[in-house]
Formats: C-alpha cells, structure tokens, sequence
C-alpha cells in the first residue's frame, strides 16, 4: 500500500506544507516548502495565491488525502474570520480535486509526535527530523512548514493505529477513551 | 457599457445569489436564488457544494465584477471560523476565474437601498422589488437571495457614483467625508 499524504498549515500570512511518501508503516518525507504571502497586500490576491499555489502542489504530488492544522480558537472574530478564508481557500482546492480532508488541532498534532501536547515549534520540528531522518539543513530552512508536515504525520500515525479489541460500553466512554480521536 | 454583477450572501446553511445585468446606468435582474447547504451535514461536503454551485452560475453568467454581502462581527469565533470558510471558498471561485470582488457590509446595503442602515429583510426586498420592477412572487420564493440581489444592487449604485470635484487634503480628510467607501 502506498499512499501520500500533504499537510497545510493555512495562516494568513505564511502557509506551511509538507509531502509525506507512505509505503506500508514507514513514511518518507518528499517534499516541505513555504507559500510567502506577506508580499501580497492585497486580502484577494492572497486569497488567489492560496488557491493557486495549493492546487499546484496537488497536481504535482496527487495526494490521497490532506491534513490540516486548524486551530479552533483564535483571538478575536476578526482573526478567525480571515484565517477561516485561508482555511476554506485551501480547503476548496483539495476538494475541486476530489482530495479528502481531515482536520487536526494544534494540541493534538504535538501530542501525536512528542506526547506533549504543550510542545514547542522546535520540540515538534525535532522529533520529526528524527523520526523522518533528515538533516538539520533540510528541516532549518523551512521552519515555518514543520507544522504543515506534523499534521501529515498525525495523519499517517492515526492511519496505522492497530485496531484493537476493546469494547466500549457507551458513545461516553468511546470518547472517555479516546479523546485523541476526537477532533473538535 | 453593458456589465454583469453578481451578489453572493455566503452562509453556512443558506447561500443566496443573484445577478443583476447593468446597461448604462439601468440594471436588470437576471438570476435570483438559493442554494441550500442544510441537507449536507458534512462540513466539507458544503464548502464543495459552494465552489461548484459558485463557479456553475460564474460560468452561466460570466459577471464582470462580484459583490459579497460580508458582515465584520460575529457572535463567536468558532461560528466567525465557519463563516469564514464559506466565504473564503465562494472567493476562490471568483479569483480562480479572475472575477473582481467587492465587499460590502450588512448595514451598508441596507444604507445604499433604503437609506436606512437598520432596515428590516423585508423593507430592504420590498425597495429591491420597486426599483428593479419585480412581481412579488418573484421575489417571495427567493427571501433568503435578497440579501445577494442587494449587495450586487448596492455595488450597481456605488459604481454609478457620480465623481465629484471636491479635493482632499489629507487621507484622513477623504476618510472622515467619504465614512461609506471605507469598506473596514
């Protein structure tokens, strides 16, 4: 089996992402970049570079599935309404394309590569050159996309959880036992 | 000078649109509708059904320029992130065809049609009717488009501004006279 993965980082400002090559339970790192969006002042075009840029790494890489980073709590309503059109701008290139979506928090991307959920950028950035096995070059470059790239790695470590035999009682206690599963 | 504006009113459950077809300083309307999200419970289903249903009445239209009914504030940030999404994809739309978009708050339109920033949903459809010479049923089957039919109407009055000669000392001069072209 062998399955891509791309994971974004949507920010208004510099959007993240992170190709990840998975072949049965091992995954390979393929590609890692930054979409520059401080250049452009204009909230329309930036808009248009998202959808732009995203659709062209689709097209190149053809993901099966898209991981995102998506905070569900912001600052104030203004915040989250433009990080809520970055969002459905990326969101709307994967889905023209047929590439499903999975949504993961900020808090449980750390947890899932650290076991941290408090961990910090580096803490995160380290692991997954460790655990990828890339040097510090690779990775330092790019610090702004490491996040992109853990929400492809959560994915690929949700995709490989063994299924177990546990058997729950109630929807409460699945969730009492599962909190990890359960995004928002 | 023969121009298409299409208004759009994202929402998460209920998107309305309509398009208005400008000849000099005249406008028509073409397309008055809904498109109804609430049957779709998935998230991503929705924001697909917006870029496909978007870029469908783009393609049968071909507006030269969109106006987006944008209201600023929101009860909550989780529900601002929501409504973000909805509109960040409806803009991709437009971008992705090159189709200029311009927003316009909420109070605006009201502002622009009646004259009176917190008229009622009816008042502003009733004003709408009479000056585009629509039947009322017509009008009665597309309430939730009103609000579409009103931005694209209220970007038709704004383009009909007539250019006046006064001077501007300052950006701050030209602000404080010109308060309902300062969109933010």
């Amino acid at each position: 089996m062998e399955k891509i993965i791309l994971g974004i980082d949507p920010g208004t400002n510099i959007m993240g992402y992170g190709v990840l090559k998975v072949t049965d339970r091992s995954a390979r790192m393929e590609a890692l970049g930054v979409i520059d969006l401080r250049k452009y002042e204009d909230h329309y075009l930036k808009l248009g570079h998202i959808f732009e840029r995203v659709s062209g790494i689709i097209e190149s890489y053809l993901p099966d599935e898209m991981a995102i980073e998506a905070p569900f709590f912001g600052k104030n309503v203004q915040s989250m309404l433009k990080l809520g059109r970055a969002q459905g701008t990326a969101m709307a290139a994967a889905i023209h394309r047929q590439v499903p979506i999975t949504e993961y928090a900020p808090t449980k991307i750390k947890m899932a590569i650290t076991g941290n959920g408090n961990a910090s950028k580096e803490q995160v950035a380290d692991m997954l050159r460790r655990m990828l096995k890339l040097d510090k070059q690779e990775m330092g470059k790019y610090l702004d996309a490491t996040d992109a790239l853990g929400a492809a790695y959560c994915h690929f470590l949700q995709m490989n959880r063994p299924q177990t035999d546990v058997k729950y009682r109630s929807w409460k206690d699945f969730a009492s036992k599962n909190k990890d599963r359960i995004n928002d």
